[in-house]
């Protein structure tokens, strides 16, 4: 199913806005069923102002004996994204500032945009451009449209949870033709998605599919409240290369939040790569922004700015491949697990010690409340947690304390929670 | 004195409730004038319910000969404590369940309890079993009672100081012919609540003469707000065998009430041990559950848990002398004089430098102020020490940065305080 | 003028009190528009009472043949501050008490005071004492007044600043002809208080010239509450020596204030000296006393102390250089620059983040933002810097996390500022 999810998404034309993502968004909602967000364009968001509409119908550069260099037709990449309209025959010289290669990467077609500065744009191999380029005059056409009157669209979804408290997955889809930055992050949220609407959760999962930075200024402008209350944001990107799985950092290095993924990454991939935070990078740059300060994280395989195909049309789905996108969505599946897990519970009666005998937990042989161990190591580990549970101390830093898995604690924590002995703690507010 | 009490008081058989524990009170109020308390069995306390009372009247086991084999007269420990009455004849196959004995230790009777099961049980040494039984047909009878309308008592008394601040010191006597556990704490309670009444104290002292475990439980559900208010515990147990002075620490290994008891024992004990916090233990386990978390620590010599003879016959009046007991009390009065003069002052006049010569305070000739200090060194201390007095910082904590013994500042400290200098801070709430 | 003023200044008879504090005021008046401040001897000040007025218009020694052997004309240290009057003829014997003299510094006169007990002293060299004095009788003349209806002199001036947090600069003027202590600092302040004046600060400027340790103490008792409300106070102490710049900390040695100083020292003196605190000193031991707390520190040059001259007639105007003290003063200027630069901003829209080009700010050309730095380094430290201003860090700790210049991130906040992003944080209350 990914594989067919890839193929039918990579070829359309993504970019800020425009018809293709709107497309995207229609094909996504096959397998989740996402509410569909406009923000008009000149309408203004924090610092910011939504750019028009853009599309873009085709494209080519003809030379002197009419003869198609190039064409939008055979990569979308070729038009420098939210290019405005041309059609002009122009000499060498004055074609060439227009003109993107990749010198070091000479069958790589760059992928460039222009999205605040009117401008336009071709981007090329370099080895057309050496072969097919020459002194003499060009006919340049595109056929593109900058909408004053349009709008940015955005997909959402609220999977509502026990609790109110939010978690933020957020990805970005303005990218046209490049699957790992960010076909792959769009797919993996998708059955993300779809899989927690199949499970009871605890929290509740805001998922966004916006474009990137100018999405969640919009978003965050229209809705600053919900972004303030969100318990921490999985910003979702660049999941499907063939590398080691990584994880960027939130901006408090200390930040619990990151041994959470690190706990759930070390089961995968054992010397995962980690990337301390940056100002440079995704949607987390507007999640940390001061004003929300949301705690923020990235798992990657292959993040952007470290693989030499970032930004080309080398980024394709012979680079992407559905079991390294597989193996990503499982490390994301576990993150969910180990969150969903890293609870706070309270006792019922906090004073005094819980008479084991009377709730018949009273450990007689081992292994029944916790796989593999002793009689005696479970009336450790009961007594060691039915101490430490104080209604302020979550499930994994319960678990990190004592040593033990947070599996097994979070099915001790059930278990003690039917017998009546706990209760997840109040929330506050 | 010890010596009589110990030898008056070892043999009742006490146990969580019963009438030799009312006897262990009434003797214990010719050395203080305890409160009795009575918890009704069956009333519920936390997470538990009150018992009912226990008592024994005696118990044998006879042969088919009618030879007593074993008998309660000459050891309370033969009969498990908390047995259901008993009489019936049996083969040694369906009494060897209920019969205790210690391979390791074939000379010693070990000590059984089944509180919170209706069950009964002789406990007799290992050469008793390996001497006396055999295939053959035994008569047994245990004259024992449950009342369900009884109660379990304790003993509590209130020393009040000069500050309701309350200091808990809190002993179980629920063991019969036990020395070490915990005879030797409850005589050294004893003691200590003594000599407390004859002082004027800063510290109200609340003394609790408990059954272990469900003691402190139905002591706390019937009061819980004087536990939490409990500025500490000390759980005065097995503080009379010939080994070591130690100490468990309290559960917050940093807490500063550690550093107070290890002043107090380095003095009688230089390489004294230390007992990390842990989950098990006796009475500190309630007071450190997550509803109260009194900092508790107990002063112990040859601790629970750590000798051979810990719970059978051999923790005897051999193994525990009165000068060993003698040892372990000093040390806890050294405790206390610590904990009395870790004050917090303030300075009357708080802002700019005293006016040494106006107080007839600036060191002329040393060791006035300080016992041998030079009148520079006097002088430096008497500054350093007007400097740190903020108000907030208390006494052992301003000596330990001064690196100037306890007495000698409290000693300076007396006389500040009657210069008007000093005062002590104001107490909150 | 540093040179002349020192000259002007160095022959005063300064004391606690007396003609030559006020002649010594009027005369800073000169350079800078200070307020007189009386405190009538003989009322109380926090634990202390403000001394008589002292006035000494001579005071010599002769021998039996009538020999001036030492004469106030020549030093104003050869009469202890604050003797009683005396004209009596009396024994070497009788006479010897009231001689002080330094053995280790044969040419020296010492400096001596008896400001709180009524008694008298001439302080001599050694060279004259072993030279001019023999058994035989002499004549002590000392032409004082101690008058209890008069005050104590103090200059105060305000320099108001954007901000109503204060800064207070205190420096003492109490003692006579001692150059570097403090001629130097009662010089220094001046000149700083004078180019305060001449600037537009973000903080208030609060200037003392008080008597050492009874000025404060007088001040503070009057007002008591603009000194809680002191956000630092800079003592100014012994400045014109020829050693090594250095500063005494603040007594909580992690504060902030340590690390601004260090900073203004590092550029002037890379191996500048540190002096813990220690509650011996000058005028930081009252306004860190446990009722004030105001963080203080003293940048010296030859910290009085530590000089073998220190408190006798060679600490003189050839000891003191005004190139010296020149270089204590741009190290205080370097002080109040960062102190001033080292402000709390927020952005105007903290949500998201900033739209540069918008602005114009995003960098073409290096150098234009930051000097020395190309426009990838600009943008780096553009998109930095707003990320860290959270409307609660202050700049100098923003420019260590990002290790640049405070004085280049200065400059970048003032831009910033221009273009609408930045504001100053509010004040609180």
């Amino acid at each position: 199913m990914i594989d067919q999810i890839l193929k039918d998404l990579f070829p359309l034309n993504r970019s800020l806005s425009g018809e293709d993502n709107r497309k995207t968004l229609a094909y996504l909602q096959n397998l989740i069923p996402l509410r569909v967000l406009e923000f008009p364009s000149g309408t203004s968001a924090f610092d910011w102002t939504i750019p028009p509409e853009w599309n873009c119908r085709g494209g080519w550069i003809r030379n002197s004996h009419g003869e198609k260099l190039i064409d939008f037709e055979e990569s979308n990449l070729h038009i420098m994204s939210y290019s405005v309209p041309v059609h002009k025959t122009m000499s060498l010289e004055e074609l060439k500032p227009h003109l993107h290669y990749l010198e070091n990467l000479p069958e790589a077609i760059p992928y460039r945009t222009t999205y605040y500065k009117r401008n336009w744009g071709v981007c090329v191999t370099y080895n057309q451009f050496q072969e097919k380029f020459s002194a003499g005059d060009y006919e340049v056409f595109i056929d593109s449209e900058l909408n004053e009157r349009g709008s940015l669209v955005a997909g959402e979804i609220l999977v509502p949870g026990k609790s109110k408290k939010e978690i933020l997955i957020s990805t970005y889809f303005c990218h046209p033709s490049l699957a790992n930055d960010n076909l792959s992050g769009v797919v993996l949220t998708a059955l993300l998605g779809r899989e927690l609407m199949q499970r009871q959760n605890y929290y509740t999962y805001r998922i966004l599919f916006l474009p990137e930075t100018i999405g969640p200024i919009a978003y965050g402008s229209r809705n600053p409240e919900i972004l303030k209350k969100a318990a921490c944001a999985l910003v979702v990107t660049t999941v499907g290369g063939p590398g080691k799985l990584g994880y960027k950092q939130c901006f408090d290095p200390k930040h619990r939040l990151n041994s959470l993924v690190e706990m759930a990454l070390s089961k995968h991939e054992p010397d995962f790569i980690t990337y301390p935070f940056d100002v440079h990078g995704s949607d987390e740059r507007q999640y940390s922004s001061p004003g929300f300060r949301i705690p923020s994280v990235s798992i990657t395989k292959d993040k952007y700015y470290e693989y030499p195909y970032y930004h080309t049309s080398l980024d394709n789905l012979d680079f992407v491949r559905p079991e390294a996108l597989e193996k990503s969505y499982r490390a994301y599946l576990d993150l969910m697990d180990i969150l969903e897990k890293d609870l706070v519970y309270q006792r019922v009666e906090p004073h005094g010690e819980v008479m084991l005998s009377k709730h018949g937990l009273y450990p007689d042989t081992g292994g029944a409340l916790i796989p593999g161990r002793s009689s005696d190591e479970e009336l450790d580990t009961l007594l060691n947690f039915l101490f430490e549970i104080d209604g302020n101390t979550s499930l994994v830093k319960i678990a990190e304390k004592l040593n033990i898995p947070v599996n097994d604690l979070s099915k001790l924590a059930a278990t003690l929670n039917e017998a009546g002995i706990l209760k997840e703690a109040e929330e506050e507010g």
